[in-house]
């Protein structure tokens, strides 16, 4: 319970020199597919952005559907790695819910910043939600696992008395992924740089009301 | 002020013809989008799925981005019609706040619906927030009127002292979409029906957590 975090598709493991490799493409394949969509992404594009030769590319992912999922599973590694690990330095319970919320404002939203694995996986989820397949199922897959997560991280600071014993973990989790959703929305759209602030605000009134929440019906 | 929800694009005009029969061909337009994606549609594609010709389609619709900008205005106006004016019925104030809420939920992001306008102004809005040109710009303008229109209807929740007057009508707004956001994400990609009753407590407690709000710093 101390890694409420962790995600299993990017448990650490030695890299090896063809697999550097791979990693590096797919973070221009990450970088492209922020862009154009995860279905703008195909082998043709992707080798139009590098220097790599389509040929070359094709060793490495034998078809686009390969090439997507590959890239899907490097937005999840790179978002893990640049806004959930380092959340984890924080005090469980409250501190690190919050610096979860405050990493994925500030990294993962921002395809500036180069990390944009956050920004694909709530993009590719509009993009996907109506064709079912592989790479629907994979987004499904990770959102759940995220959520759960999330979760996991609100029971914690239900234990440590950071929040209440009432509070609903599942509710808590939907209103902090709609502030970061919402947060992503006003700053990539409308480029409102007032978007952080307000999450902030928001967060801080969903804790404060999650001292007094009172018992919430069976149905609930 | 009584009327704060309506958006520029449609105000009702009278109904010509051929403005029937265009309307019927971006509602289909509406429907291909939201599955494909706005960058999926072209005169094309959408004449595979209708019985038009691709011609015809020519003929009302000189390009892909004519037709695409169109099918935007188009679910703009499906979005009011559906859910912004019938909420105009609740009284003024937190009613219709709840009204427009609740129609939200159940006419515009679900697709099996048939008004799927709501739905594509979200998916849209993630597929364009990286692309700079005309489509970006009509969506961010749309989104820039709809938020508004939130806070207005806010504005006007705080008049009738159904809010606390120390409420940011933006930072409401901003909370307000989060929740419709959140809804739509886990409903669409996770076909949670929980998150109809998760949006409505989500709401319920930004309502009643804005009685008791403290003022804002000055950089709020």
């Amino acid at each position: 319970m101390d890694e409420p975090f962790s995600l299993r598709q990017s448990r650490p493991m030695p890299v090896r020199k063809g697999e550097k490799t791979r990693e590096l493409i797919l973070n221009d394949a990450v970088a492209l597919a922020s862009q154009v969509g995860l279905e703008g992404l195909s082998i043709g594009s992707l080798a139009a952005r590098t220097s790599m030769s389509k040929s070359g590319l094709f060793a490495h992912f034998g078809s686009k559907e390969e090439l997507q999922l590959a890239t899907l599973q490097r937005a999840v590694e790179l978002f893990e790695q640049h806004v959930v690990r380092p959340a984890l330095a924080a005090p469980r319970g409250l501190p690190r819910l919050r610096a979860l919320l405050l990493n994925w404002l500030d990294r993962a939203n921002d395809s500036d910043a180069g990390i944009p694995g956050g920004g694909l996986l709530i993009s590719a989820a509009s993009e996907y939600d109506d064709r079912p397949g592989t790479i629907r199922d994979a987004l499904a897959s990770g959102q759940r696992e995220l959520r759960g997560a999330i979760a996991k991280a609100v029971r914690l600071a239900i234990e440590m008395g950071h929040l209440d014993a009432y509070v609903d973990p599942w509710q808590f989790t939907f209103e902090f992924y709609g502030i970061v959703l919402a947060a992503y929305h006003e700053r990539r759209l409308l480029r409102d740089h007032r978007a952080r602030e307000r999450a902030l605000r928001a967060f801080e009134r969903l804790v404060a009301q999650s001292f007094e929440a009172v018992p919430v019906s069976a149905n609930g």
